[in-house]
This record gives C-alpha cells, sequence and structure tokens, in this order.
C-alpha cells in the first residue's frame, strides 16, 4: 500500500520512467516497466514473480538472466547460499567472494537510489541506522535550513523596517526648517528625501516579507509529517523482511530436522528391516519433502517482501532526491529574488537624492537676499547731513 | 575704533572699491575714496570733513555738490531745517516734500547696505528696532540654521550606525550555516554581503561626519561672539549720534534764547537809547555770534558722527552679506557633498550584491548531491534475492 499521499500517479511514471531508459538491453523487463507504470503501484508486487521488477533489475541490464532461472532450482544447501548471498540486518546482498558485477541504476547521476542499500553503524556505536534514515535526516535538515534562512530573512527585515522609521521620523524633524530662500528649498528636499529613502526601505522590507520570507517559510507546510509517514513505511517493509528472514531460518531449522530424521530413519532400515520402518521413512521423506515446500514458500515470501523494500527504497529515495533538487532551486530562486530586490533598492535609493541634487544647482545666494531684503527692507532712504 | 577684528584690512579695500565705481561722476570723490582705502580705516573720520566720504556719497555721485557748500552759510533756522531735512530717531533724513533724488549704493544687487537705513516699529509694539539689528538677527538665525543642519546630519549618522551595527550584527548569525555545497557557499555569501553593506553604511556615517556635520559646526566658533561685538560698536555709534543730537538740540535752543535776547535789547535800544544798552546790545550779539558758532559746531559733530555710523553701516552691512553668501555657499558645498556620500554609498551597497549574484549562478543541485552523497552514502551493493 502506498503510504506516500504526495506522490501523485503521473510521478510514479516519471520516476519509472529512468528503468526504461536503464533497461535497454533487457526489452522484455521494459516492457513489463512500462506497461507498470501505467497501472497502480499497488499491483506492482503480490502475485506477479519477483522477476519483473525489484533486486533483478540491475542484473537484468547486464542481460544475464541467471538468478531468475535459479530460484526453482532445488538446491537449498547452506554452504551454497553462504557461498553466492550473505545476509546482513535480514537484507540479502551478493556475497562479495563472488558477487556478479552490478551497474548503477542511474551511473553518471550519484542518485540516491543507488548509494544507500547498506545501513551504517550508529554513531553513537549502539545499533545501526538504516541508509534510508540517513536521506531523511539529510531531508529534515534540509528543512530545517530552509526555515532558519526565512527566519534569516525576517531579521533583515526587521533592520529595514526600523532603518526606515528612523529615516521617516527624522524626515520629520523640524531641525533648520526657517531656512529661506532656494537654499530652504534644498535643505527641505534633503529632508524629503530620507522620507523617500524610507519609503523604499519600508517597499524592500515589505516585498523580501511577501516574495522571499514567506515562501521560504510556507513551501511544504506538511513535509515533516509526510517525511514521517515515508520513514514509518520504508521501516515497516523492514520489519516484514525480518519478520519473514525469521520465518526462512525457522523454515530451514525444521527442514534440516526433516532431512536428519529422514537419514536417521533410512541407516535404520539398512540396519534392521521391518516393514514399519519402512512406512517411518515414506512418512520422513513426505515431512522432509513438505519441510523444502515450506521452506520454499518461506524464502518466496521473504523475497517477495525484500523486492518490495527495494522497490519503495527506489520510488522513494528517488522522489527524496527530486525534492532536494526542487529545495535547492526554489532557496537559489528566493535568493535571486532577494539580491533582485536588494539591486532595486539600490536604483530607488539612488533617485531620491536626483532632486536634492537638482535643488542644490539651484541655490543662489544672490536671488535668496533679494528675496529677503524684499521682505525685511526697512528704508533704501540714506542719511544725509544735518544743516544749521 | 574699529572693534570688528576680523575684518582684515584687505577687505577694507575690497568692500571699499564698489565706491570707486559708483563714484565714476564724482572723480575728486572718487580719488579721495582710492586714497583712503589704502589708510587705516581710523583716520577715515575725525579730522577731515564729513564731505568726503559719508552720506553725501550717492549725493556726490550725482555731481551736485549742493549739501556740501551749505553747511557754511548762516541760514540756521528751524523753518528751512524742517524744509530739506528730518530727523527721526537721531539720524537726519532728506525731507521727503524736497527729497534730492537718490541713487542705491549697489543698484542691481539688493545690497543689505541700502535698503536697512531706517529703523522699524518693534513687532511687539513698543519701542523701534535698528535696520541694523534685523540684519544681525538674519545672521544669528543663519547660524542657528547651520548648526541645525548639522545636528540633522548628526541623527542620520545615528541611524546610519544603528543600521551598520544591526546589519554587522545579523552578518554573524548562525542561522542555516549547516547548509552545504553549492548553496551553502551563495548562502555564507548573502551573510557576508550584509557585513559588506554594514560596512558601506559605517563609511558613509564616518565620512558624514568628517566632511559634512563637523565642517557645518566649527564653521566660525565665534561667530556669535564677532555678531556681539558687532551689535554693540553700531549700537554705540547710534548713541553718540542720539548724544550729539541732544547737543544740538540744547545749542539750538540757546542760540534762540540769545537771538530772542538780542532782539529784545534792540528793541529796548529803539525806545531809549542809552550807552548801558548799547553795551548790553554788543555783549548780547556777541553771545548770539558764539551760540551761533556752538551751534555749528555742535551740527559739525553730529554730522561727523551721523557719518560714522554711515560709514560702519555700510562696511558692516557689506561684511555681513558676504558672511551671508559665504554661509550660502558652505551650506550648498556641504549638502553637495551629502549627496555624493549619499551616491557613493549606493555603489559601493551595488557592490556587495554582485559576489553573492555570482556564486547563486554557480549553485548546481547535481554538484551538491554528488558531494553530499560521496560523504554520506552506505553502500552501493544493491540486494539480490534470496536462493534456498
Amino acid at each position: 500500500m502506498r503510504s506516500l499521499e504526495w506522490f501523485p500517479l503521473s510521478l510514479w511514471k516519471r520516476i519509472r520512467l529512468p528503468y526504461c531508459h536503464l533497461a535497454g538491453k533487457a526489452t522484455c523487463l521494459l516492457r513489463a516497466t512500462d506497461t507498470m507504470s501505467t497501472q497502480s503501484p499497488m499491483r506492482l508486487h503480490g502475485s506477479g514473480p519477483t522477476v519483473l521488477l525489484g533486486p533483478h533489475q540491475a542484473l537484468a541490464l547486464r542481460g544475464t538472466f541467471s538468478l531468475q532461472q535459479n530460484p526453482g532450482s532445488p538446491s537449498p544447501g547452506k554452504k551454497q547460499n553462504k557461498e553466492s548471498t550473505i545476509t546482513i540486518n535480514c537484507v540479502t546482498f551478493p556475497h562479495p567472494d563472488t558477487m556478479p558485477e552490478q551497474q548503477l541504476l542511474k551511473p553518471t547521476e550519484w542518485s540516491y537510489c543507488d548509494y544507500f542499500w547498506a545501513d551504517k553503524k550508529d554513531p553513537q556505536g549502539n545499533g545501526t541506522m538504516a541508509g534510508f534514515e540517513i536521506l531523511l535526516q539529510k531531508q529534515l535538515k534540509g528543512k530545517q535550513m530552509q526555515k532558519e534562512m526565512s527566519e534569516f530573512i525576517r531579521e533583515r527585515i526587521k533592520i529595514e523596517e526600523e532603518y526606515a522609521k528612523n529615516l521617516a521620523k527624522l524626515s520629520q524633524n523640524s531641525l533648520a526648517a526657517q531656512e529661506e530662500g532656494s537654499l530652504g528649498e534644498a535643505w527641505a528636499q534633503v529632508k524629503k528625501s530620507l522620507a523617500d529613502e524610507a519609503e523604499v526601505h519600508l517597499k524592500f522590507s515589505s516585498k523580501l516579507h511577501s516574495e522571499v520570507e514567506k515562501p521560504l517559510m510556507n513551501f511544504r507546510e506538511n513535509f515533516k509529517k509526510d517525511m514521517k509517514k515515508c520513514d514509518h513505511h520504508i521501516a515497516d517493509l523492514r520489519k516484514q523482511l525480518a519478520s519473514r528472514y525469521a520465518s526462512v531460518e525457522k523454515a530451514r531449522k525444521a527442514l534440516t530436522e526433516r532431512q536428519r530424521d529422514l537419514e536417521m530413519k533410512t541407516q535404520q532400515l539398512e540396519i534392521k528391516l521391518s516393514n514399519k520402518t519402512e512406512e517411518d521413512i515414506k512418512k520422513a521423506r513426505r515431512k522432509s519433502t513438505q519441510a523444502g515446500d515450506d521452506l520454499m514458500r518461506c524464502v518466496d515470501l521473504y523475497n517477495q517482501a525484500q523486492s518490495k523494500w527495494f522497490e519503495e527504497m527506489v520510488t522513494t529515495t528517488l522522489e527524496l532526491e527530486r525534492l532536494e533538487v526542487e529545495r535547492v532551486e526554489m532557496i537559489r530562486q528566493h535568493l535571486c529574488q532577494y539580491t533582485q530586490l536588494r539591486h532595486e533598492t539600490d536604483m530607488f535609493n539612488q533617485s531620491t537624492v536626483e532632486p536634492v541634487d537638482q535643488l542644490l544647482r539651484k541655490v543662489d545666494p544672490a536671488k535668496d537676499r533679494e528675496l529677503w531684503v524684499k521682505e525685511h527692507k526697512t528704508g533704501d532712504i540714506r542719511p544725509v547731513d544735518m544743516e544749521i
């Protein structure tokens, strides 16, 4: 069952398409994958053999169907098993000594789906951590980084608002308001330009809020919840794998016992021939065959579970990879928006000085004197000598 | 005595030169002025007649020396005095009804020296205010305006310092410091750019201080003290003028009495001829002549005082006018410096965004994934089916 509700069906197609390209040499597999990509994901496993999709894909790429032919052959000896595969934390890998060559699923992309198959020793030393867990932590950290960037921008906004507030307040200050004439006009424009600057910085802070801070903060509101679901789903599949591995071990032990029983009874038959013993051998052989069938069934179920886990691992890690690309692109885009706004702010700021410069060029002390003298003169009749 | 220590001698020459140009038609006056401009200002008044410089200059410009010829003629009748001149607050002006045409000293310049000869009714209604006082108040107000502009710039500096401090502090913030790869580098540059911005604004504030605020504040440290001296000097000259006007009035009254006494005694002589009376008339005539001489001397002293006041008025108002031009130019220049610094700040600010843009262009999610996967991968061996 798909627990990742945020994986739309169309996405599945997108995720699965790379397999088609990778599986160029194995056309039968390619066709099967292609067909399935149009079906509900739920039908991928279950009734069908694990051959079509799952751990064998990469092998299929090499055009060798060796392992696909193996499952049917009845050679369940522990020795052979040990030689060709090795099971670590209930996951079965090819044995290092007899490992067939594996080609990466996405050889040139350093894709998440290729590098996190093993578990990792916990840094604290106790227990292990699934490779998927590391990817999840990367996602959560990325989300946290994005949130912190948004918080950083929020702090910048506060600084801009404070700056704008102070500039606007100073602009209203009455200092030297009584300066007269053209100089008075230029001075008034100096003050007004501060209000203009304040306006520019306020606009900057407002745009920072709507175009940078908010998008960074709002992006994937349910991200953490989705990641948790994702985590649980993969963990559940690992638990199922562990449980089925235990069944395999139990069935293998039972088969060994049955085989030992059959062997013992066959030896007894050789020593003292009796009807009862022949009946016992028949019964023991039937039970041994049944135990063998049980083991085969358990291995089959185990392989189905591992295949399902593998499938979910590929699908989900590719989705995480896509989300990370999206996150980086999204942050990049909004930081570009930040520099764009900074750029515009500097440009608009420039323009607030222009009218001041214009009025400063018009400052004329002679003209100012004329205006002032006209208003304040007391009399232009000069005194003359007193006559006697 | 010159109380304006800050009037250098060379300045006197500069101030007086315009008279030479104005006095184009009156070459004798021109020569006299020219000569005097090379002498100590203190020798301008005193021994010489007030004819050479002073209230007559403008009349001299018209080429009529009428008033210069008058002082000698003995016609001290009040009636004639009233007809040709009028004395207001101890300053003697040509009578409106018989006023000779006066040309402005600096006709095209709206010069202070041409428009502040009369006193002005105090706005509060009680008393009058000298024209010079209005000019002084203009100067003091100008000085105050300049001081307030400096204070305004100081406030702007504080805002810039606060802004820079906040940007620098935010730049040190550890938010999203764990972002990795090329995106991490771009993010680190976003933070660094805030430190660069802070630096730009700090530089702006520092330059505002040294190149705008300080020069505006320091300009003419003793300006107010100098203006006070200037004020006292002109006021003293007005007091002397008032005192000499009182002397004139007293002498005029004494002359009137002596003339009445002489007239009475002459009438007595016509009625009863006696030696004693003839002796009395002689005495009375002598006293009357002496009173006339006294009056002439007082009028002469009054005219000298008025001439000195006139001279100081012209000199000092021209200096105030020069100072005002200097003030306006000086403020204009420093406000231009302000806009220049604002301009540079915007330019430098632009450049702080450039390295961020460069690194944002280099952000590459695939490269970042490669780096991260190389460091954190757990294993690229894919699981395979378990064999029985």
